[in-house]
């Protein structure tokens, strides 16, 4: 049986339940190791039950292990999970309460037996996500080197009088050539005065000389995610600016210097917000330091200062300090870290900054 | 005030409730005229607010009407949301319940003052929004007419070697330039024994000689999509591939020529599903005929065998009948319908099939 699945067998025993109903595609993609779409898991002790529809039984057929018994779903996903409930005697199942609408809940609990106890989980899969094994570093590597090589090939194409939008669409074919499947988001490429939203929604605006270009972007290679940003500036860089960009890029090199296993995220987060602070920065620097990355762009661990869970090997997530000074310009500086019981890694390390 | 914001204070008034919390992004989108993320809208007798975090309040300044306004969520939207509920005296408030997960209401539940009443509410604003307006529609006919220059674009590059996620790379920038903001969805490229998958992920496959290609690709133009399917042949076609091509070809000839404002859904499922069946192949479409686009690529209404509504004037979908042969083949013929009181307009009319 499939490692994972037996992790939740585990879980199943420790919180005494006969089964967990898995709504979120990407837990249910982690514990099938495929990428799965508008489908739902039942896993019990007696099996595994694939509910997905007509679109992709096929599919489903060719990629799923056979521990994976696949059902198609013919009238709503709840009169199946009834059914299969009942083939399996199930008195009560776990679901997963941040994936799964009021609406659904209410069909749900409306659908099943009121016999049928139905229990609240949270974050069950997601706990077990955070440890990346050797393929999923591995995957989560080729996807940062992909968007390594296209920070160098964008450097290249950025000149005065390129739309924000003209990038985008070099990158993302560039991308697509270098094996990703596709962008891990919509690639952000932000001039001027647009780089000093956060997640700017890449325009029309055609670059200018003396202004910086942010690109936030990343791929997704075999479902598993990237993602980086650097600050670039075309032409004569400004003092204000050049001052901005040593301090992120200071905070970015002191955040990473300082983690190590057991640090908790909070004290990261602490040590660059409280640089960027130090040098009169600090209300500039709205967003947390980073997120974890893998099967999504964003997951746990969040590296923030309300984050006091200690760090773990197998982690793999960003560093990102920013400041923004509105109507004016911002800088970014983001990387990507693995926690391995060797040490700190970043696969992102070998691109300038 | 805008009209949006209007037609929902009638429907506060109709359902006897004090405010409107929204958190759709889509639905934020519609009642904004913005494109809007990570936030949250409340809309009450007394005004708009628009919650959103940091990272985005500045940009929110720039785009948003005087008529909402803007908080920044500090501590949790649930916080944040009692306090407005607080300071404009609100007694109870409709909740979309299809947009809220389960755990999200329990933390809104927590948050608010026992005394509030949360009325679970749907399809409020999704139903406004299957009434395009005449600016809605000009959007999504640009939308169509770059999807159409960009499968006639495609139709060019498609030759036996090229790998599928390299017409989605050469596509995707192609549309970029024509002033698109992004693909609505991943470009679906489907070669030989992959198209028999209806909603097959884009691969590394090399494209053949004597196969078929499938392209399902839609883009998103100033936040308005649109859909479209065409499905090619590379080198010599197969007797089997021109029947079934054929009656695909035909079934969506028929349903398209059954509509008409005040025809049921329904019913043009119906037409081109029974012709399909009556070609022997009825087993092999197991998808609804059709679905509603505009903010979302899928959005009401369906057009399936269970939806007996009327069709009325303003909507906007699909008509895209297939038929997938299991490790053979597929064929999907997808058309976008505008169905106005001049009568039924296919902006994808132009584009051969």
């Amino acid at each position: 049986m499939n490692p994972r699945i037996k992790k939740i067998h585990g879980l199943l025993k420790e919180k005494k339940l006969d089964a967990f109903f898995v709504s979120s595609a990407h837990n249910i993609s982690y514990l099938t190791e495929s990428i799965s779409r508008d489908s739902f898991l039942l896993v019990s002790k007696d099996g595994c039950v694939y509910f997905t529809d007509s679109r992709y039984t096929a599919e489903a057929r060719g990629v799923l292990g056979r521990s994976f018994k696949i059902e198609k779903i013919v009238d709503s996903i709840f009169r199946s999970l009834a059914l299969a409930c009942k083939r399996e005697n199930l008195t009560n199942i776990g679901f997963e309460e941040a994936h799964l609408s009021y609406a659904a809940f209410k069909k749900m609990r409306k659908e099943l037996p009121e016999s049928l106890r139905l229990v609240p989980t949270r974050d069950l899969v997601e706990t077990l996500r955070q440890k990346k094994n050797a393929n999923e570093l591995a995957r989560i590597k080729k996807a940062v080197g992909i968007t390594v090589a296209a920070f160098r090939y964008a450097e290249k194409i950025l000149k005065p009088g390129i739309r924000e939008l003209e990038v985008a669409a070099e990158v993302e074919r560039f991308i697509r050539y270098q094996g990703a499947l596709c962008a891990a988001f919509d690639i952000i490429v932000a001039s001027g005065p647009n780089s000093s939203y956060p997640h700017h929604i890449t325009s029309h605006r055609k670059l200018r000389n003396n202004e910086p270009v942010l690109i936030d972007m990343g791929v997704d290679y075999e479902g598993y995610k990237s993602d980086l940003t650097r600050t670039f500036f075309l032409g004569r860089i400004t003092p204000l600016y050049r001052r901005v960009y040593a301090i992120v890029l200071q905070a970015n090199q002191l955040a990473i210097e300082s983690l190590k296993i057991r640090a908790r995220a909070s004290e990261i987060d602490n040590v660059a917000r409280g640089f960027i602070a130090g040098h009169g920065f600090g209300e500039f620097f709205g967003h947390t330091l980073g997120h974890g990355v893998g099967l999504e762009v964003h997951e746990a661990p969040r590296i923030s200062g309300k984050d006091s869970a200690p760090l773990t090997s197998g982690m793999v997530f960003t560093i990102e300090p920013g400041i923004y000074l509105p109507g004016k310009f911002g800088v970014r500086i983001e990387d990507m870290i693995f926690l391995t019981e060797k040490g700190v890694e970043i696969p992102s390390g070998s691109l300038d900054k």
